[in-house]
């Protein structure tokens, strides 16, 4: 069995603290470790080091080289970041190189938070043992808390395979909150982790399919594998291939039967501010909600999220629902439920400067 | 004519940008240059430096003195801060002694701000001018244009006894703003400045009559001056004398003339964060009254005041009415309308540390 821990991601949700340098997987805004860090500890018991790849961009290469220096996983690095399919492509065809073409692969994205790890890893497992066993694709699906919009639902049958495990109806994108209060409501949704569990065999065919000039790259690039010229055939192939997802490419359109194991893991894919203050307030928060990751106090102040790396010693006076991000070189003073304009910010920089904060 | 410069305070109100070792008078939080400067400054055209006075706490003086090292203004030293009363009783000893005890002396705090220069002056002048042709204490009374109830009020009788200038009824302190109203509607009443012209022997005379302690032991000090042993018999006298303001130990009770003179200079206490925002948003504020005193920038945001002299880059993203005040060492993120709490925050830092912030 493998593990493919995408870690490619290069998202900017989480600036200032996270850079075009150091995204989201790289930092320990939860669980004192990074977050691609803890999603390798996380599955280390399940698999041998031997077993897992992790799929970095170029320039994460050397922080994530540093991470696990004295860990002998598969460090693979691609060329540019061209979202999940390419990314799982690549992995699949790497570990059917080295003989795994048979055993199934999970993939998982290294920047998701799990509060229940046992259970993730017993789910992980059952999806394991099932990929084994038939040609299929597996998934875990979070059980939904809320009426969430922000994230992709999968939609089942409604009879139960086995315990805890269906078919898959359909992928079906993020939906507004009045549908997602009738997935909620209906049972039959789960939250779409973009966990993924097939044998290296089933991928290549889905990729043969739905992807088929990807596909011939993949084929043609095997040859190369552990040469010189790899790395400048593999840039080659990504330059020529469509920036998509793994769900979008294949998930929504594959024929090939998929299951869905219903899990209640306590993940999140910490898509945002607010969700990681949501996560830890419950913990860490004090009496009025007011969290600190860093130094400071709260004066009248309700529901209010401070982080400091700096050292600096942070006060609130009068007010509720702010975000406080202090960095070395930038601070972010924000609404904390306008978390999703983050990103307003960092376009911004982008045109105008200074780039050196992005 | 003399000018005494009262640069003893140690307010907190602009925390965490002053501190107990650099308070307001020392800040350049309005007009590029530390307060005391600007308020010496602007007198400088009026008297000859050897005819300044500059009082200053213990803790401030070596500050003081780099600021003022090519310019030989007179710089006197309060072993401790007692309030106003005794830095003018001290002030008229010293001129007193220096032969000035005829000529008239402008006491002016050193922690204000003056939008009108030319009509400061002209106005300050005028006082000097009846102070000195008449044993009488002088005030400005700054016009009021707001029902402002942070400020204590100068009430005139009816008639002028020359242009712009009456005789003063009495001095009230801070009303609440319904009275505040009244004062603003009636027109008998104006802000009090804090600022005072009197001949040394008239000041003399009223401690005499009000404050004879202490008047006493002015008198045993003056033997001591230019002598090694006046700073220990200054100290020991400041240990027994009451902490008072001159308004309240004098002003209010004294039998002497007092006039005050109707000033339309443009003038502010600067009393909190919200009255600096006030006071710069006009000239420096973007269209929606945000104001930025560093790098960065505001995002779907209104009404918010940033002041920062790290270089940081501080964004602020949907908010209305927000503080945010950048330091080394510390930041403050406050509701702007909030402002009169922050000393909320010292008295905190007094007590549960760290300390050094103070």
């Amino acid at each position: 069995m493998y593990i493919v821990i995408m870690a490619g991601g290069s998202g900017t949700r989480f600036w200032p603290l996270s850079r075009e340098r150091r995204p989201k997987q790289f930092l320990d805004i939860i669980g004192c470790r990074p977050m691609l860090l803890q999603t390798y500890e996380r599955i280390r018991s399940v698999v041998d080091d031997s077993c897992v790849y992790i799929v970095v961009g170029k320039i994460h290469e050397e922080e994530t080289r540093n991470l696990f220096l004295d860990r002998s996983v598969n460090i693979v690095v691609e060329p540019q970041g061209k979202n999940t399919a390419p990314c799982i492509g690549l992995a699949a065809l790497l570990i059917d190189f080295q003989g795994g073409g048979g055993d199934p692969i999970a993939i998982l994205p290294a920047d998701h938070y799990v509060a229940k790890e046992d259970i993730f890893r017993k789910d992980l497992e059952k999806a394991l043992k099932i990929a084994s066993s038939e040609d299929c694709i597996v998934t875990l699906g979070i059980i939904p808390t809320r009426p969430e919009t922000g994230y992709g639902y999968i939609e089942r049958f409604p009879g139960e395979v086995d315990n805890g495990v269906f078919k898959v109806k359909s992928f079906v994108e993020k939906p507004d909150f009045d549908l997602a209060c009738e997935y909620l409501k209906s049972g039959n949704y789960f939250w779409n982790a973009g966990i993924f569990v097939a044998k290296p065999s089933v991928l290549l065919h889905e990729f043969a399919e739905f992807m088929p000039h990807f596909y011939d790259g993949l084929i043609e690039l095997k040859q190369y594998i552990g040469e010189d010229s790899f790395e400048d055939k593999l840039a080659d192939l990504y330059s020529r291939t469509e920036n998509i997802s793994f769900d979008y490419a294949i998930m929504e359109k594959t024929s090939t039967p998929v299951y869905v194991i219903a899990s209640d893991c306590g993940w999140s894919d910490v898509g945002s501010w607010f969700s990681l203050y949501e996560l830890r307030v419950g913990k860490e928060g004090d009496a009025d909600k007011n969290l600190i990751d860093g130094e400071g106090a709260f004066f009248d102040s309700k529901r209010c999220f401070v982080l400091s790396r700096t050292g600096r010693w942070v006060s609130l006076l009068g007010l509720e629902d702010v975000l406080v991000v202090d960095t070395n070189d930038a601070v972010l003073v924000a609404d904390l439920g306008k978390h999703q304009q983050v990103r307003v910010i960092t376009e911004y920089l982008k045109k105008h400067g200074p780039k050196e904060l992005l």
